[in-house]
């Protein structure tokens, strides 16, 4: 069978603020698959601040896209043909499919996904994914909660943050969080039974954090970095632990921006600063998954996916994550479940 | 007997640089001494960067100096008179004795020292002191050094610095050290065993970085904060670690200054910046003597003492630190070793 494939690939290096026209839309023939190969086709693209980082000319924990390539991100999909022995046409799999319809890979690249009746395909992207272990070794690992401690959490209404609220929560900690909306810290209050919240776009962030957090913060899971980073690291307590999952507010910086002015508190409160990234965590994602599937068969976690049609939005969509608009995981629906 | 006493007393908080005006020198007839009190005549005050934190009006780890109060100041000394039963007359203690001749104190808020013949007494300001047990706590528990790994350390010929160079020497570490001057540097790689150093002063730090770090930066010991640090962060490999020990170059800061422009590094390498005060390894400080008494008397550790005579000196001891003018293990004589 011969496929005609859509693909968005890498135009410019974005400066500042992406824009779609640092994108271009591509259309071509697919070749044949080779030995060891598989051809996917792709029904859910997984939209990610860490998308930002891949479009600059620098390094991250991934070298940086090249100009003139698709665009990467992870996908889940089926497989429509194989040559490889360990897929079958009709598996599921999860893997850097790319921004497009059609993936050939080596099939050894791929994860095979295993699905259950109870927990909706897309939420491999999510609960099951790379977002579910993110949240749970982040907070578990590097924040260590403990009964009774208070714990900050920035983007709060976000894939990430939502999930390490509500383990908090579960874990016995007094949960504060930090979303860019009323709509979003209502369901944070009400639906995920945060303690406290504050809408960094229109309150006081620093007085209301004071008030939130009498008694300090113990652990701080930051998304954004810049200010609130430094607001938070005005407030730690002895011994605080800040896993550092992610600093979207300075992504689209044009002049990388300097660091906090409350840096000195690392030292003084002996708190410890980590960064980490999930893909160092996949070899333990097993206990991640069978906590959080635990708690979500009990009911205890809420988990909102914001699913967009049709890949043509991809670059519509990353743009959204930074301005705050989506609600919950952002995925892009690129072809049907049913094939 | 009666006693008079001499002291420096905190007269202003001092902005930007410390200057002597910023303490008052005061003489005063002293009290008979109540039960479980000891009098202890001062023989040895320890001047550390840390002693600048003190003098500022926000609660650091300790809280501020009181303004017309004894400046703070760990010293050693012998016990004069006693009324507490685990301390007699002619015993060595240690701990906070302040910038005076006399102290008097409760005799449980005192260490008692075990002097042996071949350690001399100021020693236990240094390698069996905090000196040692920061040294040895901050690279091993949280520097965690292994075999080939690159350690850089700054404030490298300081009483810190200087210990941890080599302990990671001794721990298999290739180890670069940033020193102010041509003659520290020298001491460091000709005495000490430094692989590489580099004069913050007069060098091209982040070029030389570069060429003496070829294969990045695993541990950063870090004593200084500021500029050092940042340029250090754009180094370090995946998995580094940053025992942050003290930021002396901002504590002269009239105006708290921004954080490190490379702080996206600690994301993107995971990497753990953790800050430590000694004071929270004290329970633990006999695993460090052995050590280092260890090291010390196979001839593996090298350690320089600087001594200033006579309390009058005191702050200008203090500021020596900030100019760099010391060498060693900055020390400030009070009285005889003889009584």
């Amino acid at each position: 069978m011969s496929y005609i494939n859509k693909q968005w690939r890498l135009k410019h290096r974005p400066e500042g603020d992406l824009r779609i026209e640092d994108f271009e839309w591509v259309e071509t023939m697919m070749e044949p698959i080779c030995d060891g190969e598989v051809l996917v086709r792709h029904i859910y693209l997984s939209i990610d601040p860490t998308n930002r980082l891949w479009t600059g000319e620098k390094d991250s924990y991934l070298p940086p896209v090249g100009l003139g390539d698709v665009m990467r991100g992870v996908g889940i999909g089926v497989v429509e043909e194989s040559r490889c022995e360990k897929l079958k046409v009709g598996d599921y799999v999860q893997g850097q499919l790319g921004w497009q319809i059609y993936a050939v890979l080596d099939g050894r690249s791929l994860a095979k996904l295993d699905v259950t009746d109870d927990v909706p395909l897309a939420a491999h992207h999510g609960l099951l994914g790379s977002i579910g272990v993110t949240a749970y070794f982040g907070l578990m690992d590097i924040g260590q909660p403990k009964l009774g401690e208070t714990l900050l959490v920035s983007a709060a209404a976000g894939a990430v943050g939502s999930l390490v609220g509500q383990i908090g929560k579960r874990e016995g900690c007094r949960v504060i969080g930090l979303a860019g909306s009323d709509e979003k810290c209502r369901w944070l209050t009400e639906s995920l039974g945060f303690d406290g919240v504050i809408n960094y776009k229109t309150d006081n962030v620093i007085e209301k954090l004071k008030t939130l957090c009498p008694e300090g913060i113990d652990i701080y899971f930051d998304n954004v970095g810049g200010d609130i980073l430094d607001a938070a690291l005005g407030l730690i307590n002895v011994g605080a632990r800040i896993p550092l999952c992610g600093m979207i507010s300075t992504y689209n910086d044009r002049v990388p921006r300097p660091g906090p002015v409350n840096m000195i508190n690392i030292l003084v409160k002996r708190a410890k600063l980590q960064g980490f990234i999930v893909i160092d965590y996949f070899k333990r994602a097993k206990e991640a998954y069978d906590y959080l599937l635990t708690a979500y068969r009990e009911g205890a976690l809420d988990y909102r996916v914001d699913i967009v049609d049709g890949l043509e939005q991809a670059p519509d969509a990353l743009t959204m994550l930074f301005s705050g608009k989506n609600q919950g995981k952002l995925i892009v629906k690129v072809s049907s479940d049913g094939g």
